[in-house]
């Protein structure tokens, strides 16, 4: 580094360089695959110091990789290139920048100390990380992520000196160079504001920035009220959680079904609508909107926050409910070759989905894989923290449309699988929604044991339940490999007890799930039909598919997945065992198989609580292969092969 | 070189290095004065090279030092760091960006080639220019300046492969991969008819860029028509000019009167008026907003051009006219310390005031250097070239205030000085603005010899006419030294022919200009009253305390200034003859003062055509220092000093 430094230059690094582009052309790396980076952490007490080895895509900043894995670097701009407090001792030769020349001596930079958010990892490093001189805030989010808090949202309090004819600043500089570890642009909004709000509050305020936006000056000290809006933006049902960004923590959950619903049940009915009526996307668009902004208003209410000190709002959803909210043309999704108009949405003003927040609140959207696999799914691999974690994991969120993504710990491959309806109680005779009434347990014994939701009589069986069903059935043996009933005769010779149960429907054949009364004819019982035995054959085969080919890409035995990770609110529900049983997840114990619950919402939180985590959803969707299975000669056959339990 | 390829980083330029932000820390410059560059420009033919030695601030780019100085270099993006085509060689050891690595092999990095827009020039530099392989379109604006087109607004037509599924790209990746020269952010309105969009047109289609940002995709090949409008916003005249940016030439050029005139006539008594109503805000930036979209209507219906393909604003104008457009509070520029909200106003869209242009067209607005010194004076030193000219200059923008800009060819000193209203004809008996009628020209000698706009009757006396009219009387000794009309024996003996038109409207002292009758009494005449002297004495007095004190800070003498350059509307009709006998600009030949015209507008036109002398704009803010009067103690000594001819 010696002979480095008098040629240190001016440009050296900028905004650019700080976003984390993996496989930007390094010298030392091919762009693909991962570096490892080994951390030694340094405690106040110099006796403790800690070891960590991290695996990160080549070109994320060593302080990104830092954040990702839970190390946490001091920082108050969070990893801008602002604040100049990152301080990192690196080994091997790194390039200097105009920040650092400006913050370390020419001794500490032969030495090796760098700013970490402006190093690029391109190849293997040894990380020295002094000791905190403050202690971060972190949360844990997500499927047990520890997230360090460094929200985008962040408020600075200052006590301005006025301005003289000796100090005629402007009043946004005089802002600014007092809280110069943040670079933000204001809003045209703010600077019309700015001087009455200045001198009506003695020059004492509160700076609200979000990401790299000046959005408001709030007189006196407001530092300690920040809130966001994290959304999981589903098809069926949207869910809200208003968080408090100084703690991490939830002040309100509110859930409700999609206003899109009258417009069809799932994504294709939707887009068909926008095909049929030059009206109704305009119509979807404000029924997302109408949704968001009950959803809002309630968890406002709930919480006792006042909606303008929401500051920010992150929405996760597939890209037809994406496109639906901001008003892009969906049409292009739901035909092949299923092409989105973009994978990031712009960032947007929450006012302009109609949310009534802080006026000038905005609302960030997560990037999307591929037209059927969307910033749900990015924000649900950001939760399960998909491309951190060393193990080979199986991520599956079951619905309508399946998303299935594998990764063996350096490679991540992703896919959909049309499962059709069948999960969500569609194209099932006795088939509903998990709501009350919704058998979503079946054990079969001497007798029939149901779990039902909300304790009542049971109307109807919701996909837990299929699936128990089905898997129960295969079991005692009265559905045979094929997926069909067996005979009367073979029924009561393997299940004496259930024989009976196992009667018509028109021509029918039914099994018998619930009887109202003793005397009922099978018409007026739940009933699991063998139709509904091959719609679920199909839904399975579908998925079965996907992860079994995408496996095979990784060379990956079945056997050798350490973890499936089911997702979404079905994925909840289901019995572990049934799903093995039945096929929809590799047979592997049942302890390896977790319920990941809603991920893609602990995904927005993340975002929220994390400039770095969301930093990481960007890189996540250049790290994944999407692959396409409509396109694939081999999928027919495999699909057959997989219709068997 | 040799070792540093190796070592080459992912980091190490940016947006932020592309920024032309002088003395940014530089280890061989202290970040003051200029470095110096000399460019050796290759031609086609070996056997023709031109030297050009040229000066600039340190940290600025070398391709837009030579932009600046006319010096065309191969590019596409303009500057951007995109195009990877603005290759030049370059003496000495500069670092190497990783678009260096992708663009040149390991051998021309260590011959010193790198890409011209990702260095900074921060020491003196030998650049090696390559032949043209274009022809980069010029265009002559502002005062002799010579600027290589490179606007903000760029179409690009493209004929793109249609989706498949093996290729299910996004629309807009599939757009930008096939502009890639440029790296464009899509508005959310793009995106959304986007898929439309293409799939209308075949997949063949034009994206209109405006800077950053893609804000529309036409069906076809639009690329031949491309516009947009330069306004010089003035208190009040308001001038917009609207051009082809595809030849930089002007199609339509219209101006009107303010619609804030009623409010006032002078930028004060605009910002009493909000300070005094509520809504007088509200209803300034109406007015602003009206002129402009009754002049942007005008501008296109003139030159036939559909309003809808005019794509970008750039507005020049003072500080108390660029905040009223905006909406911004403007109280703080109107009372001691004389602050503003922000020196750059953000970009808007044309929409946001009141333009009916293309609905996503950009405005951009000139940076200001402070309250009374602001973006239509930025605007003149661009177009007059301030900072790039070697010569000791002086710029005079005559008005109610006016402003005053020195440079030596190294440093430069702005002020403002507090003219009065005497120069748009307030304040003076017989005062009008330069429209018809109004005496604009004064000769004395056996008779008074008077210009009048309009070839009509004279109905008043305008700021050339009293500049002319006070000068004149000084000559032929009917006024004194101290600006006191002589006695009337006096009057008889230095100029007999004139002597009955010195007189008396009641108490005071008057001289008649014309007469509009034979037997018309001194009240019917156009007069010029001891007290209008008294005003313009004030007025001249301020101005030239103003520039006296920059010279003197920079330790000029009076005779060493070059060139005097007159500005603004008063200034192109000042005889400069006149200026020098009052003492309103130092005494030196004639022929070294030239009236620049509007050099507000020239220099909005410039912004337009190039976004490196848009870039120029902001670098030369922070090049010029501003000295402010009011807070000087020696101010009201060097006024008294002034007062006299």
């Amino acid at each position: 580094m010696t002979d480095a430094v008098p040629d240190v230059d001016l440009d050296a690094v900028g905004r650019e360089g700080l976003q984390t582009t993996p496989g930007a052309g390094s010298a030392t790396h091919d762009g693909t695959g991962r570096v490892g980076l080994s951390f030694t952490v340094h405690d106040a007490d110099p006796d403790r110091t800690t070891e960590r080895q991290v695996r990160v895509p080549p070109g994320v900043t060593v302080f990104d990789a830092a954040s990702w894995n839970g190390i946490a670097i001091d920082s108050t701009c969070g990893g801008h290139g602002t604040c100049h407090k990152c301080k990192v001792r690196i080994d091997g030769t790194n390039p200097v920048t105009r920040h650092d020349v400006r913050t370390f001596t020419r001794e500490q930079l032969d030495d090796g100390w760098r700013l970490a958010c402006l190093v690029n990892a391109t190849r293997d490093l040894s990380v020295d990380v002094p000791p905190l001189t403050t202690r971060p805030k972190a949360a844990t989010v997500g499927v047990g992520r520890q997230v360090i808090l460094r929200p985008a949202v962040q408020k600075r309090y200052v006590e301005l000196d006025e301005p003289t004819l000796a100090d005629q600043r402007t009043d946004l500089a005089r802002l600014l160079d007092a809280i110069d570890d943040l670079e933000p642009k204001p809003d045209l909004h703010v600077l019309r504001r700015l001087p009455a709000a200045l001198r009506s509050a003695d020059f004492k305020v509160t700076a609200v920035v979000v990401d790299e936006a000046l959005i408001d000056v709030e007189p006196g000290d407001t530092t300690t009220t920040q809130h966001a809006l994290a959304v999981d933006l589903g098809t069926t049902t949207v869910v809200a959680t208003l968080l408090d960004v100084t703690t991490g923590t939830p002040v309100a959950v509110a859930s409700m079904l999609n206003r899109q619903q009258p417009f069809g049940g799932d994504v294709i009915t939707r887009i068909s609508a926008t095909m049929m009526d030059p009206d109704a996307l305009g119509r979807l668009r404000t029924a997302a909107c109408e949704t968001l902004a009950s959803l809002a208003t309630q968890v406002c209410a709930e919480g006792g926050v006042d909606p303008a000190t929401v500051y920010e709002v992150a929405l996760a959803g597939n890209a037809t409910m994406t496109a639906l909210a901001l008003g892009i043309d969906p049409e292009p999704l739901g035909m092949a070759p299923f092409v989105m108009s973009a994978a990031q949405p712009p960032d947007l003003l929450a006012s302009e989905l109609g949310l009534s927040l802080h006026p000038r609140a905005r609302v960030t959207f997560f990037p999307a894989l591929g037209a059927y696999v969307g910033g749900d799914i990015v924000a649900g691999m950001l939760a399960t923290g998909m491309d951190r974690d060393k193990r080979t994991r199986l991520f599956i969120d079951v619905g309508t449309n399946c998303e299935i993504v594998v990764s063996d710990g350096d490679r991540i491959l992703a896919t959909a699988a049309p499962a059709g309806p069948a999960f969500e109680g569609g194209a099932i005779r006795c088939g509903m929604r998990a709501a009350d009434g919704a058998i979503e347990v079946v054990t079969l014994g001497e007798s029939v044991e149901l779990g039902v939701i909300g304790d009542v009589e049971p109307r109807g069986l919701c996909g837990s339940g299929l699936v128990d069903a089905v898997a129960e059935l295969v079991r005692v043996g009265m559905l045979d490999m094929s997926g069909r009933y067996v005979a009367a005769e073979v029924a009561k010779e393997v299940a004496p007890a259930l024989a009976d149960r196992l009667t018509y429907v028109g021509q029918e054949r039914v099994f018998i799930l619930h009887r109202p009364t003793p005397d009922a004819s099978p018409e007026e019982c739940v009933v699991l039909s063998q139709r509904d035995v091959r719609e679920l054959q199909f839904a399975k085969a579908a998925i079965s598919t996907g992860w079994s080919l995408l496996l095979e890409e990784l060379q990956i035995e079945h056997r050798d997945v350490q973890q499936v990770l089911l997702a979404g609110s079905f994925g909840s529900y289901l019995s572990a065992a049934s799903a093995v049983r039945i096929g929809l997840v590799p047979a592997l114990p049942v302890l390896r198989i977790v319920a990941a619950g809603n991920v893609a919402g602990e995904g927005a939180k993340m975002a929220l609580l994390s400039t770095r985590e969301r930093a990481g959803a960007r890189t996540l969707i250049e790290e994944v292969t999407y692959v396409e299975l409509s396109d694939r000669a081999d999928f027919n056959d495999r699909f057959v092969d997989q219709l068997s339990f």
